[in-house]
């Protein structure tokens, strides 16, 4: 067993390449904003939790590079680059809100902005870890020994920074010693799942087999899968969850099949106040080519949505640190979050 | 508008090598029933009517190159290759059974087995034209102008040597001047949508988008589909029906969006006698590697099922060059056949 660490922080960001997984591990080192945003847009970093880290030291350093009569004006418009890295997961908007908040309040009462935000974004890390804990054991209550699971993109440590939300409830359950078997969705078009969730439970020596995406249901029907777990790019108050392409897919396919579909997600996931889920399309070449090879000559013709929404009926619950919600989510969530 | 001829025939086997599309096209010579074996295996050809035709016609040259007075003991032995070279399409038995019949009724006859064999290897493959427009021409009155539709896997011209069954029904609509849109599933792992049915596609001139198998929910869902087709390898009484695997996924998500799902299939697809679907499996490499580049760590930890079965009540009908079957099949398909 070996944990797998993607973010490191040491007054500069060095971020594990994402892109470069499983057959190269080599690292990235961001020093502001904007290269923080671009290592986000070109995924170096991913998965909600994990973007959410990056973003927070990706801010805390800019306050760092301003003078310290910075104007905090001028920083917050240059933090607008890292909001706009990617449009779904909700953690980034979290994150980077909460560093900028905390400056501000430093300068106000007179201390220095870029101590505060430095700490907010240590202080979200932490909070990052002991969440995905939590979750994780948590999590590791609805499995079972000698239980077989199904799990769609990476949501380990790659995707939160520590033991993960529903790879984490996973790993926890192994850890706990019970027999488990997991079945990993490759996650097209960027493998995900082939890459990322097979390196981790490899790292971690846990048994599972690849299949692709659209093997979800052969696979639930013929080999006893017990239960789906998935993460969370967005929750909103109703429990409607984006999570990566294919969620939506394969919680129709365990709802026919009568089986569980659980959320893990940090409860910084959930945004109770609004509705919009803000779903993000991605370039045609992530479908048309693989590793650099071009598969198809589809040119421009692609629909390539990386994220779809799973509704509240298809979902048994969300675990998050603070808990398990079951339906109706407008109430659970609400009360969880209170 | 240019028809793609995937098998021609002259004495020896042309077959227009399909793991090249769409970026060579390059024709693969082969002369009896071994190396047509090899080339169903490594899928030179596939799709169920036209590895039927293909297996025809390589079982017939085996005849022709034994001397006139051969043993049909001995070929029919050779054939045994043929048979096993794919596992679940039923057009392969259905066609290589009738051309041994046919050489066999020859030489009871005392007339020359290697023509007769060679007959029933063109009546096969005119049959199957003939079908092919029929089922075309039927399926197309399922599609309204306007209609938006998805498919998986490849069921056109180079599934069944003419036009298509799946494909077929939707290019038949496109030719009588209906204005519709072809949502193709890139169809893991590989790769027929992206790769074979976006070639013939553009090669027709209809309108496509390209999605990853797993959009196939949020899609149909966003998009408009109103309708699916697909092929089928195998067919049995009851309606079950094995095709690309990720039909049996896609035939749940129409269900749970309401939208009509069907399959469309020559009668030589169907095999009334027989529940056994014989379910073929390939080797992990299809998963872990794209065009060369390896793509996952997970080894042989892979379960890569090449088929799955959609039972009868996610079908709405079953169209062949026979008519329109619809719910119960154990009836109507009887009666289709009798």
């Amino acid at each position: 067993m070996e944990e797998v660490v993607p973010i490191l922080y040491d007054g500069e960001l060095s971020l594990l390449d994402q892109r470069r997984l499983p057959f190269k591990e080599e690292w990235v080192r961001v020093s502001g904003a904007q290269d923080t945003a671009q290592a986000i847009q070109q995924m170096v970093v991913r998965g909600a939790p994990a973007i959410g880290v990056a973003a927070a030291y990706g801010a805390a350093m800019e306050f760092r590079r301003a003078s310290a009569c910075g104007d905090l004006d001028d920083i917050e418009k240059r933090l607008a680059v890292l909001l706009g890295a990617r449009p779904t997961a909700y953690n980034l908007q979290y994150a980077v809100k909460r560093v900028l908040a905390a400056a501000r309040r430093a300068e106000a009462n007179g201390d220095d902005p870029a101590l505060a935000a430095e700490d907010e974004a240590r202080r979200i890390d932490l909070e990052n870890r002991k969440a995905a804990e939590r979750m994780g054991e948590l999590g590791a209550t609805l499995i079972s020994d000698g239980d077989s699971v199904m799990t769609i993109c990476n949501t380990g440590s790659l995707a939160i920074g520590y033991l993960g939300s529903a790879l984490g409830a996973i790993k926890a359950a192994w850890r706990h010693g019970k027999n488990i078997h997991v079945y990993a969705l490759e996650t097209r078009p960027w493998l995900q799942g082939a890459r990322l969730t097979v390196y981790e439970l490899q790292k971690e020596g846990i048994p599972f087999t690849l299949i692709v995406d659209s093997a979800s249901a052969i696979t639930i029907q013929r080999k006893g899968v017990r239960s789906v777990f998935v993460g969370a790019d967005r929750i909103v108050a109703d429990g409607r969850t984006a999570n990566k392409i294919g969620t939506y897919t394969l919680s129709i396919v365990a709802k026919a099949h009568g089986i569980p579909f659980y959320v893990v997600a940090p409860t910084s996931t959930i945004q109770l106040e609004k509705t919009d889920m803000a779903l993000e399309e991605r370039p045609p070449e992530e479908v048309t080519s693989i590793g650099g090879v071009k598969i198809s000559t589809a040119g421009d013709a692609v629909y390539n949505p990386v994220f779809d929404v799973t509704p509240p009926q298809n979902i048994t619950a969300i675990v998050t640190e603070r808990g398990i919600a079951r339906p109706p989510y407008q109430d659970s969530l609400k009360i969880m979050l209170s």
